[in-house]
């Protein structure tokens, strides 16, 4: 295409509001515009990357099994009461109001309209499992948009949901889908971790993160630095590798006030009231309690953090049920405030003065912990979650009345699975992960453009005529080339060439007339002198060796 | 694609409230479900068609040199009020209100969204002319939806805008998008006509719809029987051919009452207000008044029907200015009733006894009419609307002063032109077109599978087992195959098979021992024994005697 009959309106300054390399330099390279507050256009540039993405992720789901279908964005109310997500979904939900005074949700997620959809077909096991997707349009009020696309109100996603008659089934198809994912960061050259993660109050239990290593990411991950291990951070468990003899107990003391004891360790309790009980944890403090590993322990979906201070601590109610992490297991000698009293308990030994109940993995892992799988010790990254597949379980089925029969002609519910991509945070996870100073670096896989053709000064006649004729021998070559003919100063032009970003660099300048071009690549800049002659080959083995 | 593991649920019922063909079989054929009044999700087999068409328009506008981009569905209210269309549009903007409490539309068309994206980009003479489009899905809060896609309130849209510093380069844009257009409605395997259209209130002038030629169409097109004259009959010029001599005019005569003159032609009057002016036309009792053609008269945008009865028609208000129909012209001798006087005028000489203004062409064309082009004889055809190009001139730009600097540094409003393609439409017209009383017949270039593999029975090994070897076959020769291997009655495969209609059926039976098996196209449902050593190359000559 040339340059200058394409929309690409590129900016100079970097743009206030743009708190993240991505959305700088997708705004900055005229990827992206917004509109309004969390809602983009796609301009040539961007969409075209978009539609690069999108066919990576249909190739791979359809080779998965998957069939593509597309849902509306309007989703009656009715089905959203029949889950009573209508009432529990909050603000985050858009909702608008037809003509008639009928409400409708603008799709968030969609597993109430593939459901509804789905109910009365599937309605035999003969006919599961089967898994459909969708790449659509979907709608998020998020409270704070950021990052541009990272966190938009409107923004695109692949959804995915599967239907079985047993968990099994369940299972295969949650691994068919996470391997089709890890295919498909790969080959949109995505740095990424597949991570443990909570499956909160969704119900259902497997699910993964899928999480794209970047600085700017709102999630902290836990990995192994020898081994695959990945969990999001409050997933990760933490081994009880304490194996030293527990030392002789000392005699309780009682000193006033708040005191500092050298030689004992310090521990402190976190009181928490869930629907029906109040649970006391003693934990080191030096560590952090981990509120959903108490979560699971309790198989709650609701603990609620409850200011503890007028507790007697060292006389708790028997209906309190006091549990401690395994770090206070082998302690003989902790030291413990109990401020009902203001008293500091001295030479604290758990067991024998804290009536606990059990002890348990409670608090959050740290860097430099070992590795919960054995291997290895843990580091910490941040990463932007692009993707997840989740178990979702018969929450949706039988809420809904979405049940099949099996072979003794038993109705039972559907068993579900859900699976989700990103693709507009995907197309900004690649920004972070590919970019310098300058601009965009495009993956070979993802580029708008594979070459950028820059004529330094088309007025030259030998620049302009060379230049058309790369222009066209590349696009018969089957390149996909940007020719920037445009009619503007040389700085502005590599200025804007490293803004966008294309992996190859054909430079026509000043010796066009001896046939000698300048060769780049995008990633290194440095600039070689090549001849028309030999630049095919040339740009062949560039490219090769690009990512 | 196995059909045991599709999601296509047909239905053997016709649904009552599916008024046309297109949707009865586009529900009975599992293309399509219904999700609320007028919002519909395209299941598997449909969405298959509506990427083939997708694909088809990309090309095409590509061709075309227009440039693909996506922007949201959410509209800043604020952007519809610089137009004004904000308070204009009614009803059928479909509003939403986030949760600070701004106001958005949701998108029913997008000259404001693309003005604003590119107004401050478009500054300059040199960056024009630029052409823009999108495929994405619109919203109308239709008040009856009906029709199923046909007339939809959540809908998918081609929409297109150029922009130009001159009517000539608005013109280019404009033809080079007709012929666009004709390519698309051509490859999807369209009857249709582009008809001259009445560009009503939106500013500009020339426009043209693409109609589809159907039964159900709400339009009616007049078109000429030997040539490619065809017009929205609201636009159907009437050309003024009688050149009979003026008999001799008889005196005037006066009856009371309402009465029938034989030997005279019986005119009527038409009363109307503009803004500004009272207006009556003369016609003849026999013809229909066409207002478009008075209002483009006036070169108002608004008219009025007036009761007229209160006035003495042949005395009029000399502030009335009076027009009369080409078809008065050549009469010498017509009668009227006058209400005001309750007279009826005998031997109405309308030159002599009717002060008129001008004669005009006022009347709606008829059937039996010669074609305005001077070729042949107009005939009426009903058609549904798929496409229209329509040159919106400055309205838009003036509006959000969106200007561009000519060669003299002069700000210029910029001129617009913008360009749609319902693609559901389009994909119902084709299912009006295409289909028998059994189900659909898809054109070649749009059906979602080409082959329809249909084994009688499955259980039987020779049948399973050719079935499958031809599956694997035919798609390593590169067809789209659906193989019916799902264990259910002969009868309820075949007539599942004509409701899909897949262009060329392969029929594996009780023969697949002897290496025999039947093969039927779908539109004429023949069925040939054939030998699957033969198989290959009969159907590729079937395929290739197909539409």
């Amino acid at each position: 295409m040339k340059q200058s009959q394409m929309f690409i309106p590129t900016m100079k300054e970097t743009p206030a509001d743009a708190e993240s390399a991505s959305h700088r330099l997708l705004l900055r390279g005229g990827f992206i515009r917004q509109n309004a507050a969390g809602v983009y256009s796609y301009l040539p540039l961007g969409y075209k990357v978009i539609k690069k993405i999108e066919t990576i992720i249909r190739e791979e789901m359809d080779r998965a099994g998957s069939q593509e279908l597309l849902m509306p964005a309007m989703q009656p109310a009715e089905l959203w009461h029949e889950t009573g997500r209508w009432d529990v979904y909050g603000p985050e939900l858009m909702r608008l109001k037809d003509r008639h005074g009928r409400y409708f949700a603008l799709g968030a997620t969609g597993e109430e309209l593939i459901t509804s959809l789905v109910r009365d077909f599937l309605n035999s096991y003969k006919k599961l499992p089967m898994n459909l997707y969708q790449i659509q349009t979907k709608y998020r009020d998020e409270k704070r948009p950021r990052f541009g696309l990272l966190r938009g109100r409107e923004f695109i996603m692949k959804d995915a949901y599967s239907f079985h008659d047993s968990p099994e089934s369940l299972d295969k198809s949650y691994w068919d889908m996470f391997n089709a994912y890890c295919r498909i960061f790969e080959r949109c050259g995505l740095k990424f971790r597949a991570v443990l993660a909570d499956s909160g109050a969704i119900g259902g239990k497997d699910t993964h993160e899928f999480q794209a290593l970047a600085e700017i990411g709102e999630d902290t991950i836990a990995y192994s630095d020898s081994s695959d291990f990945a969990a999001n951070l409050e997933m990760a468990a933490v081994l009880d590798t304490d194996t030293a003899e527990k030392g002789n107990a000392l005699s309780l003391e009682r000193v006033p006030g708040k005191q500092v004891v050298d030689e004992d360790t310090p521990i402190v309790a976190q009181a928490f009231k869930t629907r029906t009980e109040t649970v006391v944890v003693f934990i080191k403090a030096t560590d952090e309690m981990n509120d959903v590993k108490l979560k699971n322990i309790l198989a709650t979906d609701l603990i609620e953090p409850f200011e503890g201070d007028s507790l007697d601590l060292m006389h708790l109610d028997e209906e309190i049920r006091v549990f401690a992490d395994n770090g206070l297991k082998h302690l003989s000698q902790a030291v413990l405030y109990n401020k009902a009293e203001d008293i500091t308990y001295v030479h604290v030994d758990p067991d024998r003065d804290l009536s606990i109940e059990s002890y348990n993995d409670f608090r959050f892992i740290k860097e430099g912990d070992p590795s919960p799988d054995g291997k290895g010790t843990i580091k910490f990254a941040r990463g932007i979650e692009i993707g997840q597949v989740f178990k979702l379980g018969t929450k949706y089925s039988e809420a809904m009345n979405a049940t099949y029969l099996d072979a003794d002609g038993k109705a039972k519910p559907l068993i579900m699975g859900c699976y989700g991509i990103g693709v507009s945070r995907t197309l900004s996870a690649i920004c972070e992960q590919y970019h310098d100073e300058g601009g965009l670096i495009w993956p070979k896989s993802l580029a708008p453009f594979a070459i950028h053709l820059i004529t330094v000064n088309p007025k030259n006649e030998d620049q302009y005529s060379l230049s058309e004729k790369l222009y066209q021998f590349f696009m018969e070559q089957g390149y996909d080339v940007l020719w920037d003919d445009r009619k503007e100063r040389p700085g502005v032009k590599f200025a804007d060439s490293e803004l966008i970003g294309c992996p190859v660099q054909v430079i026509v300048g000043k010796k066009a007339a001896d046939q000698i071009v300048e060769l780049a690549s995008r990633k290194n800049k440095e600039r070689i002198e090549t001849s028309v002659e030999a630049l095919s080959t040339d740009v062949d083995e560039l490219m090769n060796a690009l990512d």
